[in-house]
């Protein structure tokens, strides 16, 4: 992602409702927070905020946070909603290694949307499918284990595919074509995904629980 | 495939030392046909022949057995050989269908190549990576099961991905574009594949066990 310069980002993130500041706190409270039982999802990685926005406004019983690393685009997911009012949504600024350290045994599912390739060998770790990550995901998961993936990066997704599968992930939905595919009728689209699928980009798409 | 009818195929096919004309004789005991303990890799779909063959000269220390139910097409294969001596090679008549009653655990490889794609949903019992096919498999096997599948099917692809997951094969190799890809330096060709090739289309391919 190129990132510019939000000089006003932090203060911005800070002083909005929607932001968790003290995410750790929190850990294996969550729902606390939401002071309600509903299920929780949680996307990683959630940019500007489109996907996670609009789900939380189609599924207002269920629980979404966006975990963003940086300012510069989690500021903007916030400007869209401050005008709003959705309980059902929180942001975390925090980098995706730290998740066994935010949640614990409460998320129901994750969202991995157009996730950094890492197309380097040598960096096959940072990918957000690696079985480093998937390892970390246990932790966090309630019951269980159920991630859904977009990406138009064939290479990660090929990783992805090979990754879960020796993770013991069952595949319920997979498609290299989403926007052509019986799983659209629920889509929502990241800033990415409107892009992409513009330009006539096929999505690959995958849903897997273990 | 579009078949021509070829009149003389029959008594061809029959009267060739490459054939194996009464194939359940041989059930379990395919090591004494080939009078070795070499490995036995089986294509079933080997239409005219071109990937089993050129296997076969490729490799002279595994013996392979092309499996094929249409005459028209068998009898090209066979054509294709007839000059040469390679002892290794054997082809039978038969539908897959009729696999378990053929083989019994002496198989190390199965290579499905560009199989019939079957693609109505009723058909779905059909297609050589379903379930019901991988039970007939799991019978076939000498110990480890391991099948390599290509096509340039997107549909039977990611059938077939979620198919072998489902039933606990292990992903050795992933490819949505073979020719592009690591895996190609020992790639043998089919029929289908040097003019899909030629076309500049992607073949998908995939490598199994459990």
């Amino acid at each position: 992602m190129r990132l510019k310069n939000v000089p006003y980002a932090k203060e911005k993130i800070n002083s909005s409702n929607y932001i968790i500041n003290e995410p750790k706190l929190y850990r294996g409270k969550f729902k606390n927070l939401f002071d309600n039982l509903n299920p929780i999802h949680l996307e990683i990685g959630t940019g500007k905020g489109d996907f996670i926005i609009g789900m939380a406004k189609k599924y207002p019983d269920i629980n979404f946070i966006g975990v963003e690393k940086y300012d510069s685009v989690l500021v903007r997911a916030i400007e869209k909603v401050e005008e709003d009012d959705i309980p059902n949504l929180k942001f975390i600024r925090a980098d995706a290694t730290w998740i066994e350290d935010i949640f614990s045994k409460e998320i129901d599912t994750l969202y991995l949307n157009f996730s950094d390739p890492w197309p380097k060998n040598r960096h096959e770790d940072r990918r957000l499918t690696s079985p480093i990550f998937l390892k970390r995901y246990d932790q966090i998961f309630k019951d269980r284990c159920h991630i859904v993936q977009k990406t138009d990066n064939q290479d990660l997704f090929t990783f992805s595919i090979i990754s879960f599968n020796n993770y013991n992930y069952k595949i319920n939905a997979l498609s290299f074509d989403l926007h052509k595919s019986i799983y659209v009728k629920d889509n929502v689209k990241t800033e990415y995904e409107k892009k992409f699928t513009l330009k006539g980009m096929p999505i690959y798409y995958i849903d897997v629980e273990k």
